[in-house]
């Protein structure tokens, strides 16, 4: 069920490389390859019976030609093997219709993309502000800390960024007219976000009002709301990249 | 002597925006343009006079038709204005000979500016792991427990990746034979955890071999010993990402 019923010999079925159990920085790119309807097997989702699994995923990140991947999410794409969420979602987008061809839309998706990226892992180190090797648990007085800046600073700072933009758009999409993978990762950090901070959320819902109109259109295209509906999306949990700790949302 | 001597009217001079006064973010672009002895002007660092300096900076970023960049550095290439520190490097590197033409190629650099990208998140983190809006001695404390965790693992993690895949690498550079803009961010991040660890880089020295050897062959490249002994050269200090304060380096 985590593979589309695509024929295997299908020669540009993509392979996403993900920690199974988690949203993570893969959804950003499931996001993509659902809304695309974009052939493709979430490798690490499988049974190691059919050839999946955290061991595969390990193994075929060992034996990358070099450079390797430095860590999942990464794609694979014939023999090319492609790292880091952002540059996965560069590559996808012309090839399946989730960005504009010309060169400059490209590098100003990618920008967001990034900006995107430097969110997300601002998010986690709301709870990890301190190791990616020690527990929360651990680490949890520090993590008010960060949470408590995060949420006075950062969240109205990236989020007015996009909510400005998008008002600033020629079209109802953070690029113009036409869908991009920009809006359907933007629909992943306000749906991530209102499940982290639901209260910092709802204080802000005044000045993001163009994001959460884009959340709620995204949401609704035919494909995204199959997928979210389907077992393929996984739920937001406590070890991903967003996760509720209502001592965190002040 | 922050503009190199070329005619104003070129088309193609680059113009980079970037808080003065530190190397920072901006250093990546920097290294880069240098190296392929490319046409630009680091605008911010201008008088304002000639129309530099940070007003200067501000209002480009101000007016940016949309998508504008979240943050400085950005770099303007005619109209386009392109942001993020990364997305800089892909766009500038096939167009100043920095990366190979090739896309496998040029998205295997980026995979290795982005994980780049990572580390340097990861090293401001060590001084500011709380607030980006509260100063350094405001957060002394955690940043002694994070710069520990960081330490202990993410330079060895880090390095120990990049070296491993220099090893792997067909020719002397990350890529192969020739010489890309990874390898002079992978210069970049020696010299400034030199600067910030020295400790640190000492204990990993016989982990890191390849790595400095290729630090070493950078500094020596003819643009970027120039480079580096000329007042365009910021020294490192205690405003940008890599500073030198020795209770983080246990």
């Amino acid at each position: 069920m985590t593979v589309r019923d695509t024929p295997s010999h299908m020669p540009n079925r993509y392979e996403l490389y993900y920690w199974p159990g988690i949203q993570g920085r893969g959804e950003f790119v499931r996001l993509a390859l659902e809304d695309a309807a974009a052939p493709y097997v979430d490798v690490a989702r499988l049974p190691a019976s059919k050839g999946g699994g955290v061991e595969k995923l390990l193994a075929v990140m060992k034996s990358a030609p070099s450079p390797a991947p430095f860590a999942p999410p990464f794609l694979k794409s014939g023999t090319l093997i492609v790292g880091q969420t952002a540059n996965i979602l560069a590559y996808l987008g012309p090839r399946i219709g989730l960005v504009p061809k010309a060169e400059a839309k490209r590098v100003l998706a990618h920008a967001l993309a990034l900006t995107i990226a430097d969110l997300v892992a601002e998010v986690h180190d709301t709870h990890h502000p301190i190791s990616l090797n020690q527990y929360y648990e651990d680490q949890k007085r520090e993590a008010r800390k960060r949470a408590e800046a995060f949420v006075a600073d950062r969240i109205p700072k990236f989020l007015g960024y996009f909510n400005r933009e998008l008002e600033r758009s020629t079209g109802s999409y953070m690029l113009g007219r036409a869908v991009s993978y920009v809006d359907l990762s933007l629909f992943q950090i306000v749906d991530g976000l209102d499940y982290a901070f639901p209260r910092a959320m709802k204080r802000n819902a005044r000045k993001i009002r163009a994001l959460r109109a884009l959340h709620d259109r995204v949401a609704d295209r035919p494909n995204i709301a199959a997928y979210l509906a389907s077992p393929r999306r996984i739920p937001f949990n406590e070890q991903g990249i967003f996760r509720r700790y209502p001592e965190l949302d002040e």
